[in-house]
């Protein structure tokens, strides 16, 4: 079984959150599944200093950039297609936000990348899981809209303790045509007919041990559900 | 208990290895103890383009790259002290051999900054434990040579699957004044007078799962060692 890892740059706030990414390849890992990270080739939307909070130049690269993640073993995006995949995880952090889709700019009005809604469409038409963890479910949203598809997705609870705003995120995800529902941090929200499962990750307040705990419970229900498939 | 994490970049081939300096943060948190980050402010020895394995520009600073991997939770080396901390880990990645100090180039000849020569003789001096990952113990070497005590560590194992030159390490490692032994992957060398825990990781040939679980014993370990003093 070969599991796409979809990462979106190398650091959470322009990037993939590297505690989600690596989370996940230590999951898929204990599950005994190969995990192939795939990036799209392109500039990031830009560069953030992670000490400062501001951003810096010049322009970088997200396939190159995530190869950090990757220890270099990782494939372009465009190099890698739905028959070749039996599921794929999107891992969060503001890259899946700003590089697959622009949502952190334009909210549900956001455009997407049209490799990242390609592959998100390929893989729910042909029955593949997906598990979209932590902001990645609105690259999903922007994949599926206009295909017909109206998942269920997660983006956290109104209920807990988060530095953003659940409910305004949840409320653009319905206006993309999506269903949301409220799950806490560790848990996951599964969509058994369209077979995606999400779960909030850092969208909540959070912790390394708690990533990896809510991390697992989304690929073990992956490769279930691939397996099923 | 705070222990801190010595980071040294952002990616294996010129950073901390993602995938260990994660796997301390996940060990460190399930074990109830807080981690603090820290790296020198300092320019990067080089950059590494990660897809293609080559040199690109320009320059990168190791604080502001580590930051990356603690989501901008992190102190400049400087910033902390020995009498702050209750121990250290240093992941691996060629960082700790670039940045850390010189030993990537310079082998046993290698000059190490003397911020980290400082806390990590400081820490071993007042009895606090420490734990070098991959090939970390090439700078807890440096730093210690001269000081007066030799310390038994490890990189790996002559008897296993390596990338590397394992006894060329130990060699090196001998020839400033350290003892070594052989460790397999996932299990951990200790050096009980000095309280110092090494542990193989990517130094051998691994998996993202594996390298948690090596961690894992390293940490809890060096916990122990630290709840003891």
């Amino acid at each position: 079984m070969k599991i796409g890892v979809l990462l979106s740059g190398c650091g959470v706030f322009d990037g993939s959150e590297i505690q989600e990414a690596v989370s996940v390849l230590i999951a898929l890992d204990e599950l005994g599944v190969e995990a192939q990270c795939l990036a799209p080739d392109m500039a990031q939307h830009h560069v953030m200093n992670h000490l400062k909070g501001e951003e810096m130049e010049p322009s970088r690269n997200v396939l190159v950039e995530s190869a950090r993640i990757a220890r270099g073993e990782i494939l372009s995006l465009e190099a890698e297609s739905a028959e070749d995949l039996d599921g794929l995880v999107i891992p969060g952090g503001f890259g899946a936000a700003k590089n697959l889709c622009t949502w952190a700019f334009d909210g549900p009005d956001a455009s997407v990348q049209p490799a990242v809604a390609k592959l998100i469409v390929d893989l729910v038409k042909a029955g593949k899981p997906i598990a979209a963890l932590c902001v990645a479910p609105v690259a999903v949203a922007k994949a599926l809209q206009g295909s017909g598809i109206s998942a269920t997705m997660t983006l956290g609870t109104t209920e807990g303790s988060s530095p953003y705003d659940i409910s305004g995120f949840h409320g653009g995800l319905e206006a993309t045509g999506m269903k949301t529902r409220n799950c806490p941090l560790g848990e996951i929200a599964v969509d058994e007919a369209n077979k995606i499962i999400s779960s909030p990750c850092y969208m909540m307040e959070a912790s390394p041990a708690k990533i990896l705990a809510g991390v697992r419970k989304a690929c073990a229900k992956l490769v279930e559900l691939a397996k099923v498939g």
